[in-house]
């Protein structure tokens, strides 16, 4: 049947260019489960409305595999690509930081994708961000010596898999609100995520809010509104 | 072996008194699973400590039944008490209202003690609150003709069992944060609130952030944080 | 042991050729699960028992994989293939259109092989069908700008991912019943389908259907049924 | 704090009027979770929109407990009762059957006050209903002896638990779709209805729309818009 | 580390040469989880034990891929493989069928792998087996018109996944107990057999007792000893 | 509505008359979910057919609660009762046990209930049935202490709750099949029996079948067409 | 039937004497699901076990409710009962403590009566123990101020509900093996200790060792192994 | 952005070189999530502060695949490499044993790899251990002829996947405490290791402790800290 390549997005899918007006952020493109050919599509959707001056800010295009963000690429060669946060931005230019600092606590290594994820997400949601990298309970340690950010933040996200434990207890030592992202990192019983959902949910320290498993892009979302400039 | 009663808070509690200064919010006791009697022990440790000035700000005692209420009560004659929430506050003096104006959107009336729990926390943390009843989804006139309401809020607090699908419905409409709050009303397939708390999770609209089930003095208390007066 | 292509339906399958006499719908081969051959085989017994006259009406290929549609066009090489939705479909013309308007409403890109699947099957049991793809609840705007579609229609299809909540918004619109399909699109605490599926079963407007997760052959069958031209 | 009883539906539900006009059916009071004061003070509401010409059709009280029930009754003396499908309807007479035939199909007498909240539903939506008990695939015979009433139904509720087999084995003998409506009913591997929720959405024979656990009621009003009256 | 090939079962493995004479039934070998070599190591092992003259019976080798299959036929090249079911049985001649029929009833062709794992093993316990596929209760009369089958047998295997309905229905016609097999076969709400595996759990009709999810080497072992011939 | 003390069976049952003669066991009436009328008009129209000479053998009515036997008593006050299984049955005379020996191994003392249900169906469907009681698989020498018992049986029915260990233990050590019965019995992570089902499920010594979580009568059933005597 | 009193453990449980002797720790009953007339005949079969001379050390009856206490006192009437801990010890007197220090943790008020329940069975089968109560990660500074206790002992008990995150944070300051034992406190999410239950079993600190959920007795008898006295 | 391999550890990780000194161990690297060049990246590191005579003890790479062990081997030729238990150990030279005997049994070839990345674990630990494979309930015999090795066991490890009913059966068994880790091995209702994962933390023989599924890093661990020489 017809080709998305060249059919334009007729049966494909819809711009909601009215949304940065009506919500006041730009629209984000969920990759997963399209194909290449339909993510192009949307991509010269948007390039067009770009240059008629149907939308303003960065779209933002997330979970990218490699053959999305070459279709992406393709299309918009001057698109910023995170390929460990599998996330791409265009136009490439992030707008001036402003409103409350938020910070990205990240657990462990391996959940480095969706705390990027998120990272990039602020930072073109135009928030002034700052990343802590290992910053796992098993070592308390390491999470009592970044109290300073922890006061300084406006909103700060917590990235973590396995026990989520860090949602807690950063809780526990903030003033500002906890955006929990809970990550798909674990033996078997974490059930891609389920464990470190649940005990975010639960967490003792009241003061946090969670979003989806793996969904930097949400937690990144979230944490720009909070720390968002107040009129 | 020994009565809580006559024991104070030895082998019960340890009240935890630097937390509104080290996080900026009173203490709150979480009664379900207490007995009345370790309650009220609790409650005689936070007047001692208030009379000492070892401690600022209005108690919550969440999760009340009738009989955790009279202890309470008995300790504390002139605590609030909201029964519809299963909430009081002592001192009853709730502060002067600060930060944005919170919205709370309620779905359906068997939710609103979860409503009221959070309406509550938000009046004893200091924030302008409003409250609105039998807004769900299946009657949608009754969302959009809150626009303007959504629209003046700092915070948005959403009260919702079954689908839960009013937090994605607010949030497609809303500049500020969602906070959503699931509830167990339904029929068997809600599973005690694991449908709505779901859905919330994967909120088609990002912005949303969950708390537990029925967790109305979590929601609150995370809506209030958001609101914040900035310094 | 005994090869599928040479020994005919021999311990393989029985076609079930009364079904388009007894139901008044005609056989439909769910092929995940069989092999390409085994798949062929059936194909030919389809042939042969149409050149018998011993069945009527279209058989449907659902849930066929590329190496499953080769075995089908091998054996009927002028059979229907609509790639996005996986779904063949022999002899290939369409009944004439009879009974009611049959609207199907895609949330989003991602879902809408899932769509086209319940497309093709609502074509071949014979119902006028109309396709709206993007219209997720993200942005109501989208939804409310088809609420003649909504009106005109006998039965609406919802197929939709992540909170489901698309089917609810719909219900609450329309005067026809309609069939919710919830797909298998989202993040991790979508639990591949789960999320939705839960919503849907607990729509709080009433007047929905729920089929199988992904399942748009399913859902386009019961509104084919639904819509069905009354004797 | 405000007495429900006195104070009208300020800050307790909001009646949808205008449902009848959009949806073509009438409002329905979910009991649960609402306390009998409450109720009492929405049927009150009821009366008087009734009396002003506000609305028309009667309404539906569901999962009504006995201290709901004499609630209702306290203020509409003259509302019709149906104890075991714990429903209640107001004004009492129901509209004249118009549309196709409904068959309600009970697997067996535990699941019997499900099966009369939906027959209680359709009467009063106005289909005409015909309800068999004690049907399940453990007697086959029992299920083939009615093969008559699966002929001549428009829609056919099936309500069963345990298994939920008969709505696999009905579809597969009927034209008209069947709507789905698991129970609660069975040992300890049922989960609360579980067992037969997933046997349904996996029904092998196409034409089966699932509806909540123990939901009679939306099983009933499913069937009532399916079988409506072609304009 | 040690090689497997040339270690011998040390470390690997240990075989239970007693089980003949202590269940009556042989050795099993499930090849999930292992490696090809250490398959092999096995196989050797079993045929030096049976030079030796210290065991008796086929074993069987059971979940065998085809890399599996390979190693297994490269020590022990007379090995029967049956593909379809993914086993093999070594040495390859069966013993006399004894004991009473077992039937083995396969819903779907989907289901046929997990049948087939039950006929082998069935065969190689020396039962009299007859096997029929496709046989769901989507289409009753399929089921109906094998009454003398289901009347004949001593035991019956049930291979069904989806709404595992057939468990069910066979038993509600049968003096015979039924074994009931669930598998993996299904759209989403199936969750890997979770569905047909508590249908089958729920069944409604008594004499059901149902193995693991697409274990038909556990069927067919348990089927053989229920119709094992009585001394 | 309708009394069902005057009503007969009208609208509540349908007593399945012919099951003796198709199945070749007695009816059983499931009294959970029915009210104590339901169950006394069942167990009068039972009465009648049997003076009618319409059906033969003894009746069982399970899951009766206090105030169901009473109602049975009532009308057939020479049933037997026993309390600790929840069981009547009438008329009061067991067959004379044929068949092999069925032992019930019951592993604590907390699953008398279900074992004991067992063994009254089994008793009732004819076989001879030795019962013992804790012998959990923590003292490993009280099962071993059996092997006599396990050896003479042509069926064992094992009841076991927490981690449903025993139905391994015994299937490895026995030639006859298994029906294993998991109980609700345990601590919080048995989830109201669902470990030791899977647990049973998962028998890594094949012969086991399993049945619903405390349905002893189940159990019992099956157990006893399993030691039917062959013709 | 027969009357559990007057019968002595015929039929309802057989006491495992050797158990002392060969696992080196003496009996425990588990009330819960047994009848007071049953646990009173196991006291009294106890009582005369110790009085012939067959067994050693105090035996501990545990999930004991008020009516089982009663019936425990009144065969025991010196038996220790500790309330909050539901359960008693008889003989009275425990042993001098051996072995390494063992430290219980309990995160909230809530969580006591677990706590409680291992601190009993920790004396009676012979370890010192120390109890500390309100030591939740939300003030962090409480376990912090634990870091002697922490350091001294030889195995750690952490008793908690809703997050768990304590079991990890300990482990990460510990020496000693943590033995984690979750509880069923917290809102719905929890759902009923499945929260801490797979945070603990997530613990991002190695070390942990978790039992069943609300298990006090389990939790306090590996601990007691743990720091038993090595020859 | 920037390259792991030339940028050290800045955003990827950060060592926890207090670790061995607060809790006695040495670290241990997590491979799985971890692209190669990022535990490259580790291992230089770890290299760096050995040769600083910053740490101490070997470090362990769990959870490694061919393409981890590659860049580990790379950058610390002499590690050790355990395919089977995909995990490896530098500096390669383990310490002297030291403490109580850990055996470490594992019920079937299929759960070797975990057995055996729980024997390394241990060795480097610094425990002796004891290794015994394939000895699982279903012959009940192996686990009896290994009493010996039960009696002088300072702890035991059980690896077992399906029914994990072999911890239960060495716990009734033994004077020292289990490890239990559960495996995914099994047909489909292990559910990918739930099964065990439940029947382990519902042992009916208490002193097990539960780790997470397939982490035999975690129970190796474990294990080394209870039979850690006391001082």
């Amino acid at each position: 049947m017809a080709d998305a390549e060249s059919a334009g997005l007729q049966g494909i899918a819809e711009l909601d260019l009215t949304r940065a007006a009506r919500r006041g952020y730009p629209e984000a493109v969920y990759c997963a489960g399209k194909s290449p050919d339909q993510v192009a599509a949307i991509a010269r959707a948007l390039r067009d409305a770009h240059a008629a001056g149907a939308t303003t800010g960065s779209a933002l295009f997330t979970r990218a595999s490699a053959d999305h963000a070459e279709a992406v690429l393709r299309v918009l060669p001057d698109a910023v690509h995170d390929e460990v946060g599998r996330i791409l931005a265009w136009p490439p230019r992030a707008p001036e930081p402003t409103g409350g600092l938020v910070a990205v606590l990240c657990a462990g290594t391996s959940d480095l994708p969706v705390a990027r994820e998120a990272v990039v997400t602020l930072t073109y949601l135009g928030r002034p961000t700052e990343l802590v990298v290992d910053i796992g309970v098993a070592g308390l340690h390491r999470v009592l010596a970044r109290q300073d950010l922890i006061d300084s933040a406006r909103a700060i996200v917590v990235v973590a898999g396995m026990d989520g434990a860090l949602a807690s207890v950063v809780a526990g030592l903030a003033h500002a609100p906890v955006v929990a992202v809970p990550t798909s990192v674990g033996y078997g019983a974490a059930f891609e995520g389920l464990a470190p959902l649940l005990s975010m949910l639960n967490a003792c320290a009241p003061g946090v809010g969670v979003v989806n498993i793996d969904n930097g892009y949400g937690g990144g979302h979230l944490a720009a509104q909070i720390a968002a400039p107040t009129s």
